[in-house]
């Protein structure tokens, strides 16, 4: 049961993308095809994956051209096979050809990073941990690119700045100069002065930081770059009194083993800043 | 000597990825992190590569908070070791840390373009091979994904469907239903209709349909998927008489051998749509 | 230690109220004002209160004119009595007589609100108790509103629907629909597929709704429109298995028994919905 | 006959409320509601007044999902008892309650202005007096507030800085510095230099402040914070030569009596600045 | 003294027409000019005319490129010949090629509007009338055309639709079907619900329209296409009742005779609808 | 077969348009027109010419209410006499008086150049020679600008700065400082960095300027204000091996005798820059 994008974040960026990519019209389609020309176009996988961003490649289609008909065959999240019918769409050959590019922009990326999560999530069968996206994202498409990770089954992190706690590395390095107690006290008194709904969570690099992070009863305690045996090692020692994060060198062959450590979660940059687009073509009927 | 881009394009953007990534502020920072505390943060990458979007990296610091001073210390398009110093921050440490993510979102993902670029420019050394872009970009990022491009020593194709024509496999499709000579006929009504600064390319699957586009004059014949073979025959049978584009199937293992056929342009979407981010880190200083 | 509001939050709304109020520019003045008429005004309170919005008040004067010199005396947060100097700006008559009015709507909104905070506030004094805002905030005003609550001493409820779970009695009638396990299943499953850092809170009318919460692990309960003795027996009953949120019928009057009763959070629509604007001057100095 | 909101002055406010409480979705109820759950819902008073704001209300809901209906019972500007039916919804569960919340903030704000409007205008009866809005509306809302407080019978002042000449004490006092003329001549050269529809009103604090004005012809002279008696006179003096606005100390206790002084206008700041919101509620059906 | 252009009305418009014409930038300055090219360059009329726009100049060469230094030699208003020195730029040559057609578009348009403006008001000398300028301005540029027109010498009438009652002939062609009565009944009822400050214009076709406007107190009384005796006889018999506009055949050959008659306003959609650019370069200095 | 505006073009600026001039409604018809009363209205040309802009006329009634019904009796570039029926609306007479002056703002700018373009490509018959715009544009209205040149049959010249190179006078002037051949190794050097669909044309002032351009093999060289006899000596010296544009002088009365020289572009800025509107009339039918 996922939750879809709300057609209000779908439409705007659909419509700056058509912009970006036609200033102006597409002169290509206008001063060669001619204007009552019809088609049948169909999206169909060149290779197998999961499906992300239907609805913007609808929009992109219908926000050219209001009367062109499109009929979505799967629904996001669901898998397919190289050759399966994704899309039909039908009407002004013209339209189908201007918007064909920004359609296929936003499917391939969002089904390029469901598709890559899915595979980290399906190492992850079995144990309790979930995988989780970043705030490395594209500027602009973070909604996007977390519904996509939504799609692959992954579960989003926090949104942004704005709505939890994460204090990192860099954080911390500050926070040090104060003295040895500054970053606990800085902790409590945090929670005083945030909202009751607003989630701590707190980096370490090293086991022995820990305790402090407990005593200043963070929710959740992020264990960065630490190796496998360290992580079951944190794992025993919270015991249940936070959720334990794991990042850094998450790799898809090295996430099933992160997993068998009982961690929570497992966050991964990759899933959003490093994405191959899935390779999705658009097929023009002949007849 | 490269084109810079206008600051009336970074501001924006920028803008728009800073409201994106803290909507109502940073809370870690503003909660944890003294409002006097200073520090000074280096970018320093953790592997090879070649810089791009430096511009922005200090767009998000001075319009998240204008008293940060930045210093770039190597320009675009400059190729880097693993460690190097590329730029400095000095300033409130609640700012930095608020802008950090953003800046390095941007310069992470345009110096990823720019170095896979240089990675295929080098392959074409000693050939007439430029290597181009295509409209295969990040939804909202054309003109930055274009202008890493470019810091990769790559070349640009058309910005958008409203600047030159480029007729594809479906334009063609559609005109094929017109009758055989409509492609012939359509391009040389094209001529007296768009502007005279206007390009024409088209693409082809086969040898055999290069005639009828040298004799409708087009500026550009881009050869779809061709084997090395044909690619061949085809820059020898065009001989001059309108550019050559090679597209399909271009990898890093293949592109120095396409470019040996004596095509003009290589085009690859792989370029901008399936992008490893670079790995670049912010250093604080710790003393 | 107040956490400011974010000049990229203060500019884009204060100069929408400068071109809402004078889409043209300001006739009087500049009919009547000499170009050259330097004048020196300053900010004054016609009856005591708490500040908020100072940096409204001086965006507004120097987005009008940047040459505009504003001096703010005391900061956000700060109780003043009738007649204290709290913000004095030098510079062209013609300027400040056109920012004025938006000047004024802006803090004396949110000093209304700070200071009527500040009010429910002082009766909690002694107690766990904190006094927490709603979403029954003026549509567009929201960052500010809440914090004008921050100034008096309030603490933020989660900012949108976007950013935390809160069931109420609407949710819960549609819920019951589905019979009578739906809830506790519908929260149990809600923890799978929200970010872990996602606080689920639920409403109740009567005490007998409470077990099933607990059963479903929520992280706090609204006790809404409950008797007093009620609170407190929901209180017990609690035992600091979850947060406990006192609304409805939060009256100045009443709101230092509900903070008795033990609960951790008091929220108030009152506090943005129905302010009385505080009353500030601003004296043109004679001479 | 009440002068209706364009619905492009509805549209674009009532979305950015919308997007300012949910950016990125309502997480309560895409988690916990049913996609296929259908409800029906009805505005009710939980007070009497003058309803304003029923499209904005309506807006919310459409704009939130156009497959909702919405059925308006009675027209803005209409009294209504406790427990009347304003207005009836049907549609999709989930998308009534993330619209609730919007459509609410907008007509419990916008009733409440008329009911208080409708409360001094009665005080008015049977009198030349008007009752009048004034610039101190909250930023952003200016045209919905004026819109309210026409619902309630009341009349608009002037929209804005740039649409009508308004010299207020801190003119006349800046003004004063350039010599005893210098009011009256600056009146009489602003006629040259605005448009001929432009309509000049003074501030006056004292009554002998009047025969200059009437030497200037102004349009409209404002009696500010006169006591009854000076009023009377004042009226008695301009003797129609212009209109007269009453200004400063306008309570719903003292209104009556500045109506029965003989002045045409009686503006109120109070209208639209502090405002308490009408309690209306919006009831899920329940069978 | 002319009253003069916000800064915030120049800056968004001049940012639009600079995007506009370099959505990514000036590639001709940026392939051909050196980076380091420095340059100056004159502002000079090629005919004499009346300046106005000359901060839309600068502003169009400072958001190019902050480090321009923009010199105004004269003021809008005044009026040149030939030759004459209107403004220095000294800076970048790249930047100042790049914004020198969006410079001059805006001040050759806006000179144009207000020389052809003092022609007319050249005409009218020691008349009373003033000549005003229409709607028919540019869309998008109406603010800066009524300032052109000020800078000739003119004055404005309303606006827009929402800041004046101007009925026209398709107006009262829609009232003439409700009765006889229906017009002066209307206007009487208008009083009663528009701001006090609003002003009321009735356009005639044929004096026996008059007596019925005189009735209904209308504030300005419209002659649309009256022959010059008609005029005559209009003004002698409204008698100072109402103020009189001529509208209607205003040319450059006729307007004198039309002030002569009494009127006190001459309106020209041709000041705006019609305009002829003025013929400004920017010439580079050569040593 | 032209091709027409996109309607994403279309709709954003009619939507400014009508905002610019109705900001908070249409006073007029609001206060005087019956809410009920209906109308059927008729677009008719005051004068012969050629129809541009019918679509933003629809635009302009449709987006004020959608509910008016708009036939389009002949289509934009065809040629019409004084007193064709061009377009009926009907509808709400309230809605169509208010959208009726921003409808014919467009309307009549656009035929205005439609029909003047057509007067100089009517000159040009039988020659090779095509009537082509520039930027000296309306600030904001481009697009719509280029499209009434397209209507009257001629074409359009490159769109802006970022698509075409096109170095002028002032461009060359700088150059020259770099030594006599730093022209022809810029350009040669540019086409190594531009994109190869990217145009250069150079303007000459003199006949001895063009061999250096041949051997930078430049497409298309501008011969500015040059007499007809070097006209033609430039056409037969440059011999096909570039395109030929003239410039400068161009007038109605000259522009036959330039076609005949051989040039195959002659550029007008009059086109765009020097609009008298077309007198286009909205007839109320009166029935």
């Amino acid at each position: 049961m996922l939750t879809p994008l709300p057609q209000s974040t779908i439409d705007p960026i659909v419509r700056m993308a058509l912009a970006e990519d036609a200033p102006w019209g597409d002169i290509t389609s206008q001063t060669l095809v001619p204007p009552d020309a019809q088609a049948v176009a169909h999206l169909v996988p060149r290779e197998p994956g999961v499906l992300s961003g239907s609805r913007l490649f609808a929009a992109a289609m219908t926000l050219t051209d209001p009367t062109l008909v499109v009929t979505l065959h799967i629904e996001d999240g669901t898998t397919f096979e190289t050759g399966a019918l994704l899309a039909t769409i039908q009407g002004s050959a013209r339209s189908i050809l201007q918007a064909e590019r920004v359609a296929l922009n936003f499917t391939q990326r969002l089904s390029g990073i469901a598709t890559l999560t899915a595979r980290f999530v399906a190492q992850t069968a079995g144990t309790r941990a979930r995988i989780v996206d970043t705030r490395k994202t594209t500027p602009g498409l973070r909604a996007l690119e977390r519904y996509a990770v939504r799609c692959g089954g992954g579960n989003n992190h926090r949104f942004s700045l704005s709505d939890a706690i994460l204090a990192k590395d860099n954080h911390l390095a500050v926070l040090a100069r104060q003295g040895p107690a500054a970053l606990t006290q800085a902790l409590l008194d945090a929670r005083t002065r945030i909202p009751h709904t607003t989630h701590i969570e707190v980096e370490v690099d090293r086991l022995d930081q820990i305790d402090a992070l407990l005593a200043a009863k963070v929710d959740t305690i992020m264990l960065d770059n630490f190796s496998l045996e360290d992580m079951r090692t944190g794992v025993a020692h919270i015991a249940g009194r936070a959720l334990v994060e794991a990042s850094g060198n998450v790799t898809l062959e090295r996430v099933a083993a992160i997993a068998a450590t009982g961690v929570d979660l497992i966050s991964s940059g990759a899933l959003t800043h490093s994405v191959r687009s899935l390779d999705l073509g658009l097929d023009f009927q002949t007849t």
